[in-house]
């Protein structure tokens, strides 16, 4: 067991936790949690830390030769969040080319009809099984997000795992936005990170042509338009352009709109957070496609 | 100007600001940010703490008789934030009865249509204008958003601000609920907590059922019902229950639905994040209700 915060394990992982520079270099970053740990594809996975408890309830996980037991106090100072669930995996990063989130295919991402059980009043708890794959449905036209300058880490990871609810083939993110590595962001992905293709694009603009050059229709979430998300037609192949939390899409950007589109809003609110806003959209999306 | 962090008023900010009991025995809360405090009814400010920078950007604050100066040091002990604003307020918290929730007329929620300004490319920034009221709208049936045992300030934060935004009349909260009044909450909201009304059920359960004595039908966010949300008829006066982040709603609380209704996901997402499916909920019944 590592008892000592000095230990160069440690000091390793801390620096990983904190530094994007030193996540980029070493192409490692850090997912805590339960479900961040075991969703993580098995050779993506450099080492495991667990506390004594974790490994305690969890006897499988001290097994495999990568993983370290620490002791409290050690996980305390590596762990990015106040109440640590007592295991973190380092986990190799896995790029994707930009051609692979065009060409991926959709059909993957459809929802399966789950078994009827009635809609009436089910006294039985959230199920942790996933949603089977089906990959019987016919092809689907690729839904791809794209991303300037989006900020808050928890957004953008709540906005990952919304995408992949939502069946979106891709996202692609400007060179402004959060790093998807940044621990907090991988938390709230909820292993969405891992089956998400994502890009950073180099030239974010130059993607955006591209996108429409491959027939994407491209519908830009902007405050000034007055054409409700709910009246576009989101069944074809398209991309959702969803701007900057405080200062919204560029106006370069938003030049790459076919169609900007608004969430009609009540009462005295200027905006939606942006994550809301991009799910939204996405489960419109969704729903229209879900009636083809 | 305070430049001690061992002044009275100081601790006693730094106590609001970290103790629900104390906001709770006192009555007060703090509201940090700009947004926050500029959208605080003036009537309940007891008082404004701001940096010299903010105080020099912004020369009406500081000539109100309310507001102190502090330095930058001592803002930061006081701050809940990584990257302080430099202003907060000490705001009185407004109590709402149950009644209220009910009977609040609906109207004033709904959106207005905002001037036409096409639909194609534009190139304008998110505007900072709140959109108008607009009192010639008929009646709306009341949306009351119902919430059991939300346990992230963000989370309920951001359902506050989409529920003005969806023109919801009103939260009740489960007592497990995190505290609205949490500075990480309240910020979340972007000022939406001055505006909707909201309640802490000591009996939850019996407020359901006084939803329904009143004609509410509540619709039930629960994954393992087979009724895609797009399915159910918003348009009615209607309850929206959703359960806790980890372990959904209470066989108890669902067994005060109307209808159970899931979310149809893609991929292998167990779940959306619980902000997500109340937003993409409580979005369904407005554009439900606009084409009613």
């Amino acid at each position: 067991m590592i008892t000592s915060t000095d230990n160069n394990k440690i000091k390793d992982v801390c620096r990983l936790v904190a530094k994007k520079k030193e996540r980029n270099n070493r192409c490692l970053f850090v997912a805590e949690g339960e479900k961040q740990v075991f969703e993580a594809p098995k050779d993506r996975i450099e080492s495991i830390f667990c506390t004594e408890v974790f490994a305690a309830t969890h006897p499988d996980i001290a097994t495999d030769g990568i993983t370290e037991i620490v002791s409290d106090r050690v996980f305390a100072k590596m762990s990015d969040t106040d109440t640590p669930q007592g295991v973190m995996a380092v986990v190799k990063m896995c790029e994707t080319k930009s051609e692979e989130i065009y060409e991926t295919d959709s059909r993957i991402f459809r929802p399966s009809v789950r078994q009827d059980q009635g809609t009436g009043p089910d006294t039985s708890q959230y199920s942790a099984e996933a949603v089977s794959e089906d990959h019987t449905e016919k092809e689907e036209q690729p839904l791809i997000v794209f991303l300037e300058d989006i900020r808050d880490p928890g957004n953008l990871g709540t906005i990952v795992r919304s995408a992949e609810a939502a069946g979106a083939a891709g996202i692609v993110m400007s060179e402004g936005t959060v790093d998807i590595y940044n621990p907090k962001t991988v938390r709230s992905t909820m292993g969405s990170i891992y089956r998400v293709p994502f890009i950073y694009a180099e030239d974010f603009y130059g993607e955006l042509e591209n996108a429409k050059k491959r027939g994407l229709q491209i519908f830009a979430a902007h405050l000034d338009s007055s054409h409700s998300y709910y009246e576009s037609d989101f069944t074809k192949a398209c991309g959702i352009l969803i701007g900057n939390e405080a200062s919204g899409l560029s106006p370069r950007a938003t030049e790459f709109a076919d169609e900007c589109l608004v969430i009609p809003m009540c009462g005295r609110v200027e905006s939606l957070n942006a994550a809301m806003a991009a799910t939204v959209i996405m489960f419109e999306a969704r729903r229209q496609r879900m009636f083809r």
